[in-house]
């Protein structure tokens, strides 16, 4: 148990005047035990209470009871683990994790009318948000070791590979590099596919003429990485080079507006910004970018909406694309991480427009 | 949209007085529209009303538009889907989707106070247990393909080789053999690995002696297989002979049992019993199986505690285990599928003890 990370979690409980939450996604369980469980569908909880204490509900599976030293009440497929929370929370207001199945928010609810249940991953959310040293040591580590497989990966480019394939090279290579694997499906899109934010790899094969984004990310020490570059293979048209100088300066427009004391928003709004003075604001259909962390996503959104003050420690991306459908796509995306007077850019590998073939 | 599914469905709320359910299972959403979509953390939510009509809520992002022919509702990041589902729904009774994240339904209850959310997975559940020919018939070739492919992979065991290196190896047949996938993470356990249920495969090295669990499935044209062998690397010792041939007889003795009209309870009974007449009872340390389909795990589980009544078309498996915590484990794990008077196992791959090496 990280008692200092509970005491941290306990006191943002308190100003939101929760006094009880259920901490269940994975890795908010891990932030505070340094036990990672994956229960499937199975129930898993910790019942953290506003005087720090903390007690971790989980299935004997997965055979935690010789290797942690803090409470923990375990239970089997042919017992009901809603029925012990039930027993241990109290009357009145329950943080419940966003993630959490709602079967078991309703079965709660059902078996403790008194208790009502509210949003209740914040304390934790805000916690992780700000990451510290440690956290800043790794994530710097898993970008790094992005940077140099994405590097030779697009080194490795050749024509006629299928997009499974360039996938599998840059698995192949962060796994060389020691990473624990991607830190989600890796995503290379060739031409078209490249208008398609979420297209999945499949067998299009790598022609002349195609843009070519690699989105990746690497796992290092449970902590995520995530960047995309969009590079050409065969001499870009006009309007292939037009829209990506675009967006690269919509990149570096997003990240030179990151500084503490200012609204999310306000990064994305200086991204889009770029985009739609260049005229192409409706093809630039989704969000600036994502927290990152023990995660891929995670608090703080870079979004039109958000309205969370940027401080030191939070690590999220700035990824600008524009998407023309049918045709092409170009999307650049960097980790940055907020320091005292601006951000750190996580990835150091080259955006400058790449000609490959 | 398939409608007769949806009508299935449609029928089945009716038993259980539901007039309006979210459907929100990427699996069930397939299921029901033939789309399939993987929200990530966004919201999906095919919203079905007691009359049969339905409608999707999606992501625009997910570009649904052009491809799909039934009602539609699509958002982006800046828009919040949940006021628009909270205008689209009765007050009354909903019915929520078991696994949809508690940020959804809490925060469609504060927007409508008078709708009351209750579990509501049940009557799309119980459509997809009943599998149609159609669906038998992919799981058959699913289950064939798994066969095939550990098959191939037992024979290439070597002394030395890590457990990562033989899930690789059968990960690259169930290619070769064309199947989409793994189904799960390909678990390869050696040795005292296997006494942990939950184990992941790791560097560890084969030797000598070890027992060697392969718990394995194959995903084709989206429906999953599952099936775990137990075989010995070098002379088993009198202990692991008899512990094999215990479970054997449990993975037996529960698909004998199997047939429509009986609980499923009864199946898991009759596999536990063998092992707890054997004395081994403490060390079976988790229900007998689980429902597949478009999903590894979904309903009906094969527990102590499920009173559902088996029915044609149900598949499930039956995977009793003996687990020596430090020393070996097996298992033993087979698909069934009820059939009007019994059932059919979709493996075949021999469950005769092996010695190896």
């Amino acid at each position: 148990m990280n008692q200092s990370r509970i005491d941290r979690v306990a006191a943002n409980m308190a100003r939101e005047g929760l006094s009880q939450i259920l901490v269940t996604a994975p890795a908010s369980v891990f932030y505070l035990t340094g036990t990672w469980v994956s229960p499937g569908e199975r129930m898993l909880a910790l019942l953290v209470k506003g005087d720090g204490s903390a007690v971790l509900y989980a299935n004997r599976l997965f055979a935690l009871s010789e290797s942690v030293d803090f409470p923990l009440v375990e239970f089997d497929d042919t017992e009901d683990p809603i029925a012990m929370l039930a027993s241990a929370v109290s009357a009145g207001k329950l943080g419940i994790d966003k993630f959490w199945p709602s079967q078991f928010t309703i079965r709660l609810m059902e078996a403790r009318p008194d208790v009502h249940p509210v949003l209740g991953s914040r304390p934790v959310d805000e916690a992780r948000m700000l990451k510290d040293a440690e956290e800043l040591a790794l994530m710097r580590e898993a970008s790094r070791k992005n940077d140099e497989t994405l590097r030779r990966t697009i080194e490795g480019l050749r024509e006629g590979m299928t997009e499974r394939e360039v996938a599998a090279m840059y698995n192949a290579i962060g796994k060389e590099l020691g990473a624990s694997g991607p830190s989600f499906d890796t995503l290379i899109c060739f031409g078209p596919n490249c208008a398609e934010p979420h297209h999945s790899s499949d067998d299009t094969v790598l022609k002349r003429g195609d843009s070519v984004i690699c989105d990746v990310g690497l796992t290092w020490n449970r902590y995520c990485s995530d960047m995309t570059r969009t590079v050409f293979f065969g001499e870009p048209t006009d309007e292939q080079r037009r829209v990506y100088e675009i967006v690269e300066r919509a990149n570096a427009a997003g990240r030179a507006a990151v500084r503490p004391g200012v609204p999310m928003k306000e990064f994305d709004r200086a991204a889009r910004k770029v985009i739609e003075d260049a005229g192409y604001g409706k093809y630039f259909i989704h969000r600036t970018g994502h927290g990152i962390g023990l995660e891929t996503h995670e608090p703080p959104d870079c979004s039109a909406t958000n309205e969370v003050i940027a401080r030191p420690g939070m690590v999220f991306s700035i990824e600008p694309g524009i998407y023309l459908p049918g045709r092409f796509g170009v999307r650049v995306e960097d980790l940055v991480a907020v320091t005292e007077d601006g951000c750190e850019t996580l990835n150091a590998l080259t955006k400058e427009m790449r000609v490959l073939g």
